[in-house]
């Protein structure tokens, strides 16, 4: 997808936000287990209520990988279900040499067609480059994450005063664009969003952590905003759990709305 | 597998050899793609010729997920056709909050039955404790990588005079044990092999880089020795490609017996 398509849903359906499809065999309703694929039939339900209100969907792929052959089979089934006007991104965490990244690019982006796919930037320039070879599709690098163990190493400071985190946004904002390049900055660190806004002022940010990790809507507005709105903010547990019985759907579309509905109260105020 | 059996083993067979699963549907011999599973025929193949000489098997992940569920049903059949006293490591590079990561785990530890996983660690402790709480299994930590791009981001030096990659060495040293942590020290890099020996002198290290990537065993052995040996020094496409039409099994042998012998005479200088 182009970034202009992503500008252009956001400002039809009034939203930025993204459902992360974080499905886990002992976490759905009960009578969903005695379907023949538990997984895949939770994800279909959960994508009809939730469709109107979101502009991204994001299975996190340890939750399919847990499950081996018959996981895949799931995911894939999930990703021929989403509606082609919605943004796909594949939370993998992959990056490896050159030679190995090619081979995770092909698997994201053309075997299971994915639009984006999250990036961990340790290894450095090869470990991402093949990713962005790819047309129309996105590589999100992990920046600023929202979990604790951020703080181990995120924030170390080089002899310049240069923090890991910003030298990661400036190096790796000289391999892409903001046309195949966004970055994954968590909720949960409210001013940091602000830094990173200031290092690259142009990228989508992927932003994790509101709902069940705490991160504020309105303080990731504030900090992260920028012309293209910018932000694709994602919850997962808080919406696909919003219930637990035969009405977790119905729920899971009520949980989304109420987010579209802050959400277009944003955008209505920078005049979307 | 505990490090005794390893450690044992390592004495027994003569080698401190891991050879690298890349199975590549591009490169191995034609002949083998009218087979049902070329890729498990060519492992199987391979595993038979090389399983002399070698304490480990790391098959590369990117090559199986690349085939969808068709790669996983060959990583699951690879798995099952490794003797069990050889160390398997699935070289996978994961990493993410808690919650995720603890699924990782289950994938590889418990659904995969692998020894072992390579884990990125950007994401900091919470992101890696999950795996370290399974009894005899092990994570290796990206350290100090053999590719180009580990001079973006690895020898950032803090504003203490400490490069990133000993950061990641010394905090996550608290995390794990000898018993349960390795680390990834590229064997491009001999002089960072002797400054990562000296920062975690009791830990086991997967040294990529031997061969293609142009490292040398001697230099590895050098700066990495310890009283465990220490070492488990991989060959991916040195081994595995040494031929490609239907002798490509005993070339790989034969590329695996050069280096053990390479290896014994190491061992040998040491009193093992």
């Amino acid at each position: 997808m182009r970034k202009e398509d992503l500008v252009a849903e956001i400002k039809r359906k009034q939203s930025f936000l993204c459902v992360g499809l974080d499905t886990d065999l002992e976490r759905i309703p009960k009578h969903l287990l005695e379907t023949e694929d538990p997984i895949f039939e939770f994800n279909k339900q959960i994508i009809d209520a939730t469709k109107e209100y979101c502009v991204a969907y994001k299975p996190n792929i340890a939750f399919y990988e847990c499950l081996g052959r018959k996981g895949w089979e799931s995911l894939e089934k999930t990703l021929d279900y989403i509606p082609k006007n919605i943004f796909t991104i594949a939370d993998a965490k992959r990056g490896d040499i050159g030679n190995t990244s090619k081979y995770y690019a092909k698997t994201f982006f053309e075997y299971l067609n994915f639009d984006a796919v999250t990036i961990a930037p340790y290894m450095g320039e090869d470990s991402i480059t093949p990713f962005l070879e790819f047309k129309n599709k996105w590589v999100i690098v992990l920046a600023l994450t929202s979990n604790k163990g951020a703080l181990d190493f995120q924030f170390t400071t080089d002899i310049n005063g240069e923090e890991l985190y910003k030298k990661v946004l400036r190096k790796t904002a000289t391999w892409g664009t903001p046309e195949n390049l966004m970055y994954v900055v968590g909720a949960t660190r409210a001013k940091g969003i602000g830094e990173v806004r200031e290092t690259v002022p142009n990228n989508f940010f992927l932003v994790p952590g509101v709902g069940a990790q705490g991160g504020s809507l309105e303080d990731v507005a504030q900090y992260g905003w920028n012309e293209d709105c910018g932000l694709l903010v994602n919850s997962s547990r808080g919406i696909i759990y919003a219930g637990n019985d035969t009405t977790f759907a119905e729920k899971a579309g009520e949980a989304a709305k109420r987010i579209q509905l802050n959400m277009h109260q944003i955008l209505q105020k920078h005049g979307w």
